[in-house]
C-alpha cells in the first residue's frame, strides 16, 4: 500500500513571505508550486523549484485565478476559453524552471480548484489547458469530482486527492468552511483518518456514509508549525501501518 | 542570399487592440509574440500563436519588463537573478501554446532589449533565462550588441537583427529616438537600405562609417497601414534583388 | 423638462487607446471617468479630467472591479467590506484630479454595476464606499434598482439612469445581452424612445408593460462613430421636443 | 524642544502580512500609510487608517512606484508628468479613507523617495502631484534634499526628516546600504544620536563634518521586535531629555 503527500508551495511574493517551504518539503512527496497569478513570482518559482529538486520532491504546477489580493480564493467569472489559456500559460511558465520542462503533475488552486470540482465546463477548460501544455502530466483533483471525470474523458493521467483534516458531505464534497465541523483540528484524529482512508480506499462522510474512493494523494499544509506537526504525525501513522509514502503514482 | 523578416505581434490585451497582426503575419517570416508582461494576455497569446501557425510564420517569445502601463519601454532596475527568472518565466509561458513546446527564437522587448544591448550583465541574465527555458532556441539581438556577445559566450544560437528604417551611430547603436534623424521615414529609402545592408553585409552609420555586420534578420512593424506598406516595399525590393525571405537561419 | 446625458470616459490605458473621448465630451453633460482598476491609469485620468473641465462636463468617478484584462465585466466574488474599500479607494483617486476634490457623481462600472443593481448587499457596500469618500456626491444607478434603493436608504443623492438603446424586462431590468433583442440598433428608434421615456417618465418593457420611472439621466456611448452619431440624434430629438440637456439634476 | 516620530505602515497586501502595525502605532506620532502601488490594498488601507485614528496618530500618504514585486524599491524610469499623476492618484486614494479627506502629510516611498531626494525634476513632479491633491498637507523629505528645496519653492509646508540609525555622507545624503557602515545597529548609540541631532539641530557625517539641519521628524521602523525595541529606546531617550514627541510640526 502506498500514498503520495502533496502540499502547496512557493506562495511567497516579492518581499512577502508565506509558508514554511523548507520544512514542509522535507515531509511531502509532491509540491504544488504557485505560478505567479494568485501567488508566487518568477524569482520565487525558480527558488522553490531548486528547493524541491534538492529534496527530491516531485514538482507540479499550481495554477489559479489572476488575483493576488484574493490569493486566488475569489471566484472570477471567466469564459471557458479564457480559463483554458489561463491554465496553459501558468503550466508553461512553471515548466520553464524545471529540468526537462516536464511536470510531474498539475493541481488547480483555490476558487479554480473548487469550481473545477463541481462545474464540468470549468473542469473541461482546466483539463484542456493542462493537456495542451503537457500531455504526459498527472492531473490532481478532488476525489470523485467533475475534474477527475473530465481528466478521464480526455485520456489524461489523474490522481484523486483526499484531505485528512477536512470533513466530507455524503456526496463526496468537502463540508464548507462556513460550517463549524469543516476542519478536523485534532492531529491524532486526522492522522488516524488518513490511515483509514487509504486502508479502506474509502472516505467516511459526516453522516456516516462510506464513499468508496481510490485515494492517490493526501493534501497537507505548511502554513505554520501546527501544520508541519500535523504532517509529521500523518507520516508517522502511515509509516507505522506500512504504507509507503511516494510520488510514484 | 537570404534574410529573415521579424515583427512584434500579439500586443493586444483584453479589450484593448494593438497592431495589424493578420496583415503583418502575411508579410513576415518570424513573429515575436508578447508574453503577458508588457503586453499580451494568455488568450491573446493563444490566438496569436494559432494565427502564426496558420501563416507558417516561425514563432518566438518576446519577453519584456512587467509593466503594461509603460508597454515595457520604461527601464526597471532589477537584479540580474530577477531578470533571468523574469525572462525564463515568459519564455515558458509562450512555449506552452506552441505545438511541441519549442520556440524558433526569443527576442527581448523594449527597455529590456535596449539594456541587454548595452549592459553585459543584463545581457548575461537575459541569455541565462532563455537558455534555461529552451537550450535550442535562437536568440535575436541587435547586431554587434552585448546580447549577441553574451549569446555566443553561452554557446547559444543567435541571429543579428538590423533596422531598415533606423539610422545608426558609428558604434553600431541606434540613433536615439530623441534625435531628429532617428527614423528613416521615406519607405523607398528604407527598402533600398535593407537591400544594401544584406548585399554588403554591412551597416552604414550616420557619419558615413561602414560597420561590417552579418545580418540575419530585419525588424519590421505592423502598427498601422503605413508600417504594413513599408514591409511590402521592403519585401518587393528584396525579392527583386533575388534575396530569399526565410526564417531558416 | 430636462435630462442629463452621461457617458463612460477615460478608458484608455498606457499605450492602449479606447473611445472617442474628445468627440463624446462635446455631446454629453456628465462624464463617468474610469479610475485605474478596470480601465484608465493615473495619466489618463488626469488628461481626461482636464478634457472634461474644458468641455464643462460634470465629472464623476466610474469605479469597477480590479480586472483590466476583463475590463471590469467579469464578476469577482468579494466580501462586502472589500467592495466598500474598493469603491472608496477609486472615488478618492479620481477626486484627487478634480479641482476642489469633489465629484459631481459616482457610477459603478460593468459587473459591479450589474451586481449592485440586483444584490442589495453589494449595493449597500457600493453606497457605503461612495458615502465614505464623498457624502455630497450623486449616486448614479439603474432606475428602480437595488442600488437606488440603497442610496435612498443611506440618505445619499441619487440619479436614475435609463438606456435609450436597450430593451427592458417587465421587472425593470435590462434584457440580457445574450438575448437577440437586447440592443436597439436603429438610431431613430432609440432617439424616439429617449424622448418618450422622459416625456412619459416611464419605461416600456418588451412585453408592453409600462414601468413608471423618474428618469434623471440617459447613458450613451462613445466607442465609435456609430455611437457618436446615435448621441447626436438623441440630442437633436430631445432639443426638438424642448427638453433641456443638463447635468443640474 | 520637540520632534515627530514617523513610521511606514499598512504594508500588508491581501493575505500577506508585513510589519507590527499595532505595536509601532503606540510609539509613533505620524503614520506613512502605503497606498496600494508598492504595498497595501484598499482593505488594508481602510483598516490601517482606523487603527491610526484609534491611536491618535497623524495620518499621511506614502506613495511609491507601481511595483508590488519590488516593494517600490526598484527605480522605474518614468516621465515627470507620469510621476506627478502617479503621486496625485495615490494621495487621493488614501485621503478617501480619512475623515475630512485631508492628510497630515505625504512621504514618498523607497526608490521614489531616493530619486526625489537627488533629482530635482523628479522632486518637482512629486511635489506637483502632492500639491494638486492636497495643497495644505506637509511634505516629508530627507533633510537638505532636492525634495525639500522643491517643496519650499512650491510654497508647500514641509518637514525635514532624519534617521537615527543611519550614517550620513558629508553632503547630507545617507551612506548607501551597500556600505558596511550604512546602518547603526546598536540601539543605545542610535537613541543617543537621535537626541543629539535634535539638541544640536545638526547631523554629524561619517567623516566628522557637522551639517546644520533643522530636524522635524525622525523615521523609525516597525518591521520586527528589534525595530519596536529601538523605537522605545529612542522615545525614552528623548523623553528623558525633555524633548516632547508630537506630530504638531
Amino acid at each position: 500500500m502506498q500514498i503520495d503527500l502533496n502540499s502547496d508551495l512557493g506562495e511567497s511574493f516579492g518581499k512577502y513571505k508565506l509558508g514554511l517551504d523548507e520544512e514542509v518539503l522535507e515531509q511531502v512527496t509532491s509540491a504544488n508550486i504557485a505560478c505567479g497569478f494568485h501567488a508566487g513570482d518568477p524569482t520565487v518559482m525558480k527558488t522553490t523549484v531548486a528547493l524541491a529538486l534538492k529534496n527530491q520532491t516531485a514538482i507540479g504546477a499550481h495554477p489559479g485565478f489572476h488575483d493576488l489580493q484574493g490569493f486566488g480564493r475569489r471566484k472570477i467569472e471567466m469564459a471557458p476559453a479564457e480559463i483554458e489559456a489561463l491554465v496553459q500559460y501558468q503550466v508553461g511558465a512553471l515548466a520553464a524552471f524545471v529540468p526537462g520542462h516536464r511536470l510531474h503533475h498539475v493541481k488547480a488552486h483555490g476558487a479554480l480548484y473548487n469550481l473545477a470540482a463541481k462545474d464540468r465546463q470549468v473542469a473541461d477548460a482546466v483539463v484542456a489547458g493542462i493537456k495542451a501544455a503537457d500531455e504526459q502530466t498527472v492531473i490532481y483533483g478532488l476525489a470523485n469530482s467533475e475534474l477527475i471525470k473530465s481528466a478521464k474523458a480526455a485520456g489524461m493521467k489523474f490522481a484523486q486527492e483526499a484531505f485528512a483534516d477536512r470533513n466530507y458531505e455524503a456526496d463526496g464534497s468537502l463540508v464548507s468552511r462556513s460550517q463549524a465541523n469543516a476542519v478536523i483540528t485534532d492531529p491524532a484524529v486526522a492522522a488516524k483518518r488518513a490511515v483509514k482512508m487509504i486502508q479502506d480506499q474509502a472516505i467516511t462522510a459526516v453522516n456516516g456514509d462510506v464513499i468508496p474512493t481510490a485515494i492517490d494523494s493526501i493534501c497537507v499544509h505548511g502554513d505554520n508549525q501546527a501544520a508541519i506537526s500535523l504532517v509529521k504525525q500523518i507520516r508517522e501513522a502511515l509509516t507505522k501501518e506500512g504504507i509507503s509514502i511516494t510520488s510514484q503514482l
